[in-house]
């Protein structure tokens, strides 16, 4: 991996004992100086409990670190898991001498086991020395769960002349559904920016990315990003040309993350994207596309190399919402294996079947309705899923 | 399989060559007289001819013969698919002597290839020479798709001391979400009703049974229940405790039915009835019980034996209703492994695991909110419904 830095910023990853198997399970994300932040989390009702700290703590608008654990999701852990996610936050500022509130905290891993906190205090000395300026890929591998492997992008951008840089790191892999997908994200920048604006670009990134992907249609209770935006290059955003030039860095950040994310989904061989056009609105096409982006027949279908576009329209036709089969086209990237609803013969069967072997490529079905449009990438679900999931746990 | 028999009814299972592997794939429902007739269909936009033909011609409340094919679904084969539909069920009433609004077809198997109605019609003489009235499992095994096992209930009752039987047939075991289960299903009964009594049983029946199963929250183009009632036997539904005690037979039939189909889903080795109490309403109950019973994170961990609570929470908290997790207690059985949302400890967690093992157990959810009501039957999810799903169309 590239030696990611981002001015200002330093990083860490290193082993705290919480994950039984000796890996890197603590990082840290610290900044020279308070930064700018904003946050999205999930939408689950059970929230643990660093989402739950988070939500306040961010209101102020400032971060100055994040302390982040895998192997424990701190979650359904009532009253004492909130005072472990604020010794958590407490332990880190301590170590870096900083004031607590600058904290943010974020873990992922077992549901419903107390978090060993004490673990988290004794590597304390041990993450702040490590932390450096090209920390980001040891924290995303500590940050680890499933994910067979770090999920690292950067870009350079530039205001009036002025570089600076957007980094990131997430892990996936499963429990990954909009809104929004399962997933720990960190995202660093030296730019200038006020928080609202940097809440705004968030949100505006997140939807064309992590609410676009799926896995295994669980939404996690834990999924966090965040974003920290020291302001220690010269680039500034202060109009909105500005905040559209951030907005194209930032979404192509986050929505490489997502790719990621869903290409490394527990056991998934491919990346499909999923798109639905002629649909009567947006919202319809968005339900279509998450329909059969879920569809366990279909995500078999495609583990199998299978073109079995019966099963596409029959996810489809399950949605909740109007559609009339017989004027659906479903192509499998470029190649028409159905017309109007009926196969396309032999000869499309046959064409189908080399695309369906590729790693990436997209399924479309065009209803041929209305102009309603939406993409979401999904993964194939394969033997190798199952096997994670019924084993997590031991 | 015992001898099944229903007066005045005979049915048939041949092979017709529409299975690529020879085995039977064509089945007869035949009825000495014409039948009152009662069906429920799926609730998918996109319908198999057949349906679409059946919800026709059920209109009238008669019927005297089903004919039925697996192998191919005729679904997704646009007008010839419904020329297909209608040829098959004038083979049925020429072979049979009986007029052909009198037929009704169903079809399960590959959706989106066109049905080979030739192999049909060259098959007629044999599948009319093979009815007899113990030929209920000839029809059963005729319906069979993934299906590990034929499978027939049924159930005698007692009108004013006159017996009368109700004996059925169904088939899985993909494609499993209410409403209603992916299946077929045919029921026979030597019972005199009228059509739309029957009816209104049949509805009651199928919200106990088929409405309360899933296997992969697929729901499929051709699911079809049909019950014909010929009046043979004395006994006669005259009043609403004669309509109540025919209610009682028939939902035993289709309850035993639906159990079967999940205890059979692909690749299922466990049955798992999701219970939800405590909800604001019944139908946030159903909700989150249908959530549960979907979620692929439980479902694997089921087959992985894992006790895991916190993927049953967390499911419930993204099913789109109100609860507050730390209210609500988990258990296996009778085991409490979460008390308000929270871990009971290893000794809870042993018990569990205890009934984890076995093969057929409970999990219900206390949400201490209010008297809310549900429950579901799920299957575990294993490496094996990948595999089935994966190469089915090869």
């Amino acid at each position: 991996m590239e030696n990611i830095t981002c001015k200002g910023f330093k990083a860490a990853g290193v082993a705290s004992g919480l994950k039984k198997n000796g890996g890197k399970d603590l990082g840290l994300i610290y900044s020279e100086v308070p930064a700018t932040v904003a946050g999205v989390f999930t939408k689950n009702l059970v929230q643990a409990a660093p989402v739950l700290l988070d939500r306040e703590r961010i209101k102020s608008g400032l971060c100055q670190a994040v302390i982040v654990n895998s192997g424990n999701a701190n979650c359904c852990t009532g009253d004492q898991g909130m005072r472990d996610a604020v010794s958590t936050a407490r332990f880190a500022a301590s170590g870096l001498g900083i004031s607590e509130d600058l904290v943010l905290v974020a873990s992922t891993g077992v549901i419903g086991q107390p978090l060993d906190a004490g673990k988290i205090e004794a590597a304390i000395p041990d993450l702040v020395r490590a932390a450096k300026p090209d920390g980001l890929a040891d924290l995303a591998e500590a940050i680890m769960t499933t994910d067979t492997g770090p999920k690292v992008v950067s870009r350079q951008g530039e205001i009036e002349g002025k570089p600076y840089t957007v980094a990131s790191v997430a892990k996936g892999s499963g429990m990954i559904r909009p809104d929004m997908a399962t997933m720990l994200c960190f995202v660093v920048s030296d730019i200038n920016i006020l928080d609202d604006i940097l809440m705004e670009s968030l949100l505006a990134a997140t939807n064309k990315s992590f609410n676009r992907i799926t896995v295994d249609g669980d939404t996690s209770t834990n999924d966090t990003t965040l974003v920290l935006a020291n302001g220690l290059s010269e680039a500034r955003v202060k109009n909105s040309a500005h905040k559209e030039s951030f907005q194209i860095v930032l979404d192509e950040v986050l929505t490489n993350l997502a790719k990621m994310v869903v290409k490394d989904g527990e056991g998934a061989t491919k990346l499909v994207e999923i798109m639905i056009k002629g649909a009567l609105t947006n919202k319809d096409a968005y339900k279509i596309a998450d329909t059969v982006a879920n569809s366990n027949l279909v995500k078999t279908a495609l583990f199998g190399e299978d073109a079995n576009w019966g099963r596409i329209l029959a996810a489809a036709g399950r949605a909740g919402v109007k559609i009339d089969p017989y004027k659906a086209d479903i192509f499998f990237d470029d190649v028409m294996i159905a017309k109007n609803g009926m196969w396309c013969g032999e000869n499309a069967e046959e064409e189908a079947a080399k695309i369906l072997k590729r790693d990436e490529f997209a399924i479309s079905v065009d209803l041929n309705m209305g102009q309603g449009l939406a993409s979401i990438f999904t993964c194939d679900f394969s033997v190798e899923y199952v096997r994670i999931n019924a084993d997590y746990r031991s």
